[in-house]
């Protein structure tokens, strides 16, 4: 794991990869300005624990500079670029496996930023998702937990879970 | 010139930088993302022209962040940190000796995003004034429509010093 994505670190990625290619130092200067960590929790009462969670990795910029993006898209060898909202488009990286290559790029290229403390937390996330812990309730509170303390955005849904949940011991 | 703005670039500043020091090209990634180029055009009837141009560089963050800004301060060896506005800081880089460093450092390390093209602009305008051209109409004219091709926004001032002058030939 650690040995795919040292590759992915120094961009030595070969075929598909014709673009000019970003230096590892520049793209975490340019995630610790416009990366987002998130972790998405929605109600969906077809999952065992009624909720459902949704980690993304997301860069978001203004049309014009569309090219960063599908750079970055190459970079991390995953993701989509799709609209966000008006004149804006991101690039979304979503799912375990994808998510696993972003988690060891900034494992091996540490965020400087305030933004490092919400990439872990995010981390802690995907690991505990990749064991499978999202589908049980201990697991659930454990991952609300984490999703709480990153951003300074609210989670309400974490909240909630939180709320519902018995108090640790 | 140049050699000093490559021992800038590659941050071998010696006395005075004692925190870890930021890789030039995590700060162009950071620039990409947070920087801004920006030139202030003010009345100003003390001056011949009647306008004052103002060329700042800065980069805004959450005060959160303010380390970060400490950390660029002293790898451009110059700027203030300030307040910005409520919670968020600014690191503001103004003065022709300063923008002087800064134009350099870019010139030897492109940024990647449509920042670069407002930076080339930001750099002509520097230089014209290096020059003396700013407190000349001619130079004025020209520096007012450096500054309206920068960035997204309006500069009115530069729009209504373009519509005072006569039209080139």
């Amino acid at each position: 794991m650690v040995g795919e994505v040292l590759v992915v670190g120094d961009n030595v990625m070969g075929a598909g990869n014709q673009q000019e290619s970003l230096d590892a130092e520049w793209v975490v200067g340019f995630v610790d300005g416009e990366g987002c960590f998130h972790v998405g929790i929605n109600r969906q009462p077809k999952m065992s624990t009624n909720w459902q969670v949704l980690p993304e990795f997301r860069i978001v910029q203004h049309k014009d500079d569309e090219q960063i993006l599908t750079k970055l898209q190459s970079f991390f060898g995953c993701g989509q670029v799709t609209v966000n909202n008006g004149d804006r488009k991101e690039l979304r990286i979503r799912g375990l496996n994808n998510l696993s290559k972003i988690v060891n790029f900034f494992e091996h290229h540490p965020l400087k930023t305030k933004k490092q403390y919400s990439f872990e937390k995010f981390a802690k996330i995907a690991s505990l998702m990749q064991q499978g812990k999202h589908l049980t309730k201990d697991g659930l509170v454990k991952i609300a937990k984490l999703a709480l303390q990153m951003n300074r955005n609210k989670n309400v849904s974490a909240s909630r879970i939180l709320r519902d949940s018995t108090p640790d011991a």
